[in-house]
């Protein structure tokens, strides 16, 4: 069985995640790639850590070079978080003929352009299936079977963090700051929350949704951005009253005259929209096209093991196409 | 740019479906698939009919050994239903070297184990994600992406004349024969509507679930299959009160000791449950794995447009796979 050897960037929720997922399901993983996926060095500098699992210790190092110039390294993931180091590092190891697997939103809406150009000058695969929705697989079924379709609009629930406290608010009349504290305190949020509440998080999503479905690159600093801060809970009350909830919406959509309208932005939906029920720490993506007309794709945004499958996913449709090329 | 000829079996509403998305989104088709895909022959008796797009006379035959033995037909799609001559059709496409399509989940669950064989030994493509849900992507998603999953329950809605059905029943108090009757006038019914109401569609489709998500082919008549037309207004109602609705229900699940339980039946979901909302002749299948957790796809089951579209998707995978080969 043909070997294939991963190096892994960062070794927290989501690296132990995916490191945890080949160990519970390595059967199951080597069937549907047809190959041995192995873990082979792992950037980390927290060694010590209680993760839940053994990691052998040999394969952890401090120097990303030391992933970069193993020939035996087929494919890299990054979960570092943040856009440095992460992108330079994206872009070595695209450049050391290393496909490149990511759940990172921020780097990759920060500079789409150089990520799909420097993976194609170096005839790698660059995949992201983990950096919008967590789990859900939205971005393989608009890049392949849906693509007999025109896309006229996505309205994405795209962060857990603020779908929590939004949910909390509607069904408890709590105010922003209290649920906001019982989110931190469930690990719905972390202790500095801006990126999410302010919608910083959701625009890099649509980002990224927009470059897929709309084959248009826009820049998350220019989708108007609007979080959740500025929700009472009268204007909640409100909208129950018009039978309806208010949810952080990151909306997408291509006019008949092919301009592009973009936002994030708190919407009140009417409770019959299949996003309203979409509740707690859950994300949603309802897009539609022109042949297939609403699709609504619905699971968990976040987590070590939801975003570990996506990352896990991808590293499975990369080792088949090794695979594939070695015969 | 490569030129890729689909073969179609049949110009019905699949069919007129399939064609007229590839006449509408013919620029984002080729772009998508890298190919120039076209219809190259259409088996099919009803010549003259109205199909709202206009189809050169000379792509119909009568004879499909003229799809057979065509050299330059790469790709077939079969949407002539029914389970004969359909299965013929398909297999003695392959054996002619053909990748076959199919929306056609009757004949797949009849005889599954041949179709997968048959693929394999004459080294072809078979996809059928349009058989199970229409336009919604589930089985690709299985397939690929979710690859590093071991999936353990499988919940789905799977027949929109039967939901929509349930769904007027509920939302009207009308009676089954009544609420039948309405979606046949609305063309939501068949003249026929046996293979819907009794389950048998759904028991096929959850065969077909069960072979890509289980592993394991289990033939529908040997699927426990309740179907809708022994529920009465007054189950509906009662259900309500107990803050519930009653939807069909395909269920395949497999125990931790590996054992696999299944059925098509009438089920009380919660009205809480991502399934209870799926209305009118929406479908939507809940899938749990245990590195993704749960996942709900939703979308249109049926339908000229939407089936198409995974059709189509189907044809452009391929599409794919047949340039990559020919470098």
């Amino acid at each position: 069985m043909k070997r294939v050897n991963v190096g892994l960037m960062g070794m927290g929720t989501l690296g132990t995640g995916s490191y945890k997922i080949l160990d519970m399901n390595r059967e199951t993983i080597a069937k549907n790639s047809g190959c041995d996926i192995r873990f082979k060095r792992i950037l980390e500098r927290d060694t010590t850590r209680d993760r839940g699992i053994e990691v052998p210790m040999d394969l952890f190092t401090q120097d990303p070079e030391e992933i970069f110039n193993d020939p035996e390294i087929d494919i890299v993931i990054e979960v570092l978080g943040g856009i440095e180091p992460a992108s330079t590092f994206m872009l070595e190891a695209m450049r050391h003929g290393k496909h490149v697997i990511t759940a990172n939103k921020a780097a990759i809406a920060a500079d789409y352009d150089t990520f799909i150009n420097t993976a194609k000058e170096n005839n790698v695969e660059f995949r992201f299936e983990a950096s919008v929705g967590g789990g859900i697989p939205i971005l393989n079924a608009i890049t392949t079977v849906l693509g007999a379709n025109q896309f006229t609009e996505i309205l994405g629930i795209l962060n857990g963090t603020t779908n929590y406290i939004l949910t909390k608010m509607t069904e408890y009349g709590l105010s922003y700051d209290t649920a906001l504290q019982e989110a931190k305190e469930k690990g719905f949020a972390e202790p500095d929350p801006t990126a999410d509440v302010e919608g910083h998080d959701v625009a890099n999503k649509v980002s990224v949704l927009m470059a897929l479905a709309f084959d248009t690159y826009i820049h998350p600093d220019n989708i108007p951005t609007i979080g959740i801060t500025g929700i009472t809970p009268e204007a909640i009350e409100e909208a129950k009253h018009e039978n309806c909830v208010i949810k952080l919406i990151g909306k997408a959509k291509k006019n008949e005259d092919g301009s592009l309208e973009y936002s994030v932005a708190p919407m009140k939906l009417s409770k019959d929209h299949p996003l309203a029920s979409v509740s707690n720490e859950f994300n949603a993506i309802y897009i539609t096209g022109n042949a297939v007309d609403e699709l609504m794709f619905y699971g968990k945004g976040a987590g070590g093991f939801p975003t570990g499958s996506a990352l896990m996913g991808d590293v499975i449709e990369i080792a088949k196409k090794i695979r594939m090329e070695d015969k």
